[in-house]
């Protein structure tokens, strides 16, 4: 039995620079399309020139595989000029809200300072993602983030929002308020709560952020996707560290999903009979919501036991060694 | 500047066998006049015969220390002469209800079996010491089981019921509910919340089970202690684990503070102008809840910075690394 997508989108992932990009760029452009790179590099990419030389250390690795790929900047107040000069390079601009503490209203009047730049983001059409959590208990962070998000989506109401990486029950019902609000979601946040992280042996290799929510979470975003809701795309976030930096006294947030995504999302669509709204939640939601136009990319795959490697490079993947009922076509 | 306590009692700890017994005993036995030893060893000591034999490895560490090992049987059905013969040598007889799911009806009617073993304790007045989690969501296990507690300190009301670990607000209002119920509360729970767990970095000696819970939790806990709250009492659950299985794929639970639960305890009660009540939260509402008699010892600090030490043998220690203002005197 086969199954193919048609040009699949990861809405948003981190390729990293250097050795690990070289390492995972592929392993996300032989199977995707196109998709949303993460700006928060070391320095971020937060000008047009790092943006230039970001795009083309990317693309030596990518284009020979067919890949678009989607560069973000990352926010700060950007004059006129410089949002000119991006605005066709870039497919948004991605906040990491810093300044936003367990009280959304300082928040906000942080992010006012901020008003010229989303004003003009909002007149040249350049979407604002958002990693939207505040500094709050970890279990709440995002749920107290939703008045920031109503802030924004009011006072610039043709600003289009993404909610970048929604884990709660709270988040997905929020994706209904505003026409110009969208997000996306993760493989694992459709799989996982807190007790796959910490109710057993602690698992570092599934520590993310946002952290794994609560259960009726998990459920509300399960349904949302696999009903292929419209203004909800597929962003693995999976997030790269070598072994060490997870497997130790501090373990650094992400998960690696990359190559093992799309065969876990067959898995998962076939498993609830809605295969058939994969291809939305994959592809066609973002390219609506994005107006964009991907390479024409056919993935295919067939029905087949296959064991997840236990590490790619020095990475370990999501669900390392465990089996999967899809994989790859040929692979 | 020095202070004193008199005969302090950690009513819950992890001792191990063999090599980690040797080096984490003397830790506790140098400082403390007595300790619960729980029964959780692989086997359990779950008969008269491995219960002398675990005391006796224990007494050949300890016995020069000046320290008596309260000692635990692990629960299981008993017969009445094993109570009667178990009577003498133990403090009580611990309960991990391993039947105990997300429905806590099912967890009363596994109990419920028990029902003679309950009995007997109560008649003979051995108390019941309970690990309360349902096997439920990571974040609502302890309060999930308070409905266990009822039913048991109810349909028992002259069995000694101590909650252990406990790591709620919910936990801490149901002590007040029923004569017969107790509990202890560890060193970390007084000070941390899930934050501090895997709101930054992911911190695997900071995760133990059950899970450091929000801050309101955390603020009544340390409130009760601080207050000396009648029918709390200390019990560090101080679970050493070699570092290789903390920082690891699969994190074992466990926070070893053994030796340096008493400094950051008098560091935090001298923070909070409550030092005057630590001798009764340390020792007086153990003697009384369990009618022992430990063995005299003054165990004295003095103020003096000190860093604690970032390993014992292999075992990280809460807080490693870091700097406490006050020491054990002559150390």
């Amino acid at each position: 039995m086969e199954f193919s997508l048609n040009s699949p989108l990861d809405m948003h992932i981190h390729f990293r620079q250097d050795k690990m990009l070289e390492l995972v760029a592929p392993l996300t452009a032989k199977y995707f399309a196109g998709g949303v790179i993460m700006p928060n590099l070391v320095p971020p990419v937060d000008s047009i020139d790092k943006l230039d030389k970001y795009r083309s250390e990317v693309e030596q690795i990518t284009s020979p595989l067919n890949f678009e790929p989607y560069m973000t900047l990352f926010f700060r107040q950007y004059k006129e000029e410089e949002l000119l000069a991006a605005k066709d390079k870039i497919i948004g601009i991605k906040l990491y809200p810093a300044g936003v503490t367990t009280n959304s209203e300082s928040g906000i009047s942080d992010l006012k300072q901020a008003d010229s730049t989303f004003r003009m983001m909002q007149e040249l059409g350049i979407p604002l993602l958002v990693h939207g959590e505040t500094h709050g208990f970890v279990m709440d962070r995002e749920s107290e983030f939703i008045s920031v998000y109503q802030w924004l989506a009011e006072n610039y109401p043709n600003l289009r929002i993404t909610m970048e990486h929604i884990t709660t029950k709270d988040a997905v019902e929020f994706l209904d308020r505003y026409e110009n609000v969208f997000a996306t979601v993760t493989l694992q946040h459709l799989l996982i709560t807190l007790n796959d992280v910490a109710g057993g042996l602690l698992q570092p290799h599934l520590f993310c952020k946002p952290i794994a929510k609560r259960p009726e979470d998990r459920e509300a975003l399960l349904e949302a996707a696999l009903e292929a809701h419209p203004k909800l795309m597929f962003g693995s976030d999976s997030a790269p560290h070598p072994v060490h930096k997870k497997e130790s006294a501090g373990c650094a947030a992400g998960v690696f999903t990359a190559p093992v995504a799309i065969p876990i999302l067959v898995e998962l669509f076939e498993k609830h009979n809605k295969l058939e709204n994969l291809q939305t939640f994959l592809s066609e939601n973002a390219r609506r919501i994005y107006k964009i136009l991907p390479p024409e990319k056919t993935t295919t795959l067939s029905k087949q036991e296959y064991t997840i490697p236990v590490r790619y490079g020095e990475v370990v993947p999501f669900r390392a060694g465990e089996t999967v009922s899809w994989w790859y076509k040929d692979e």
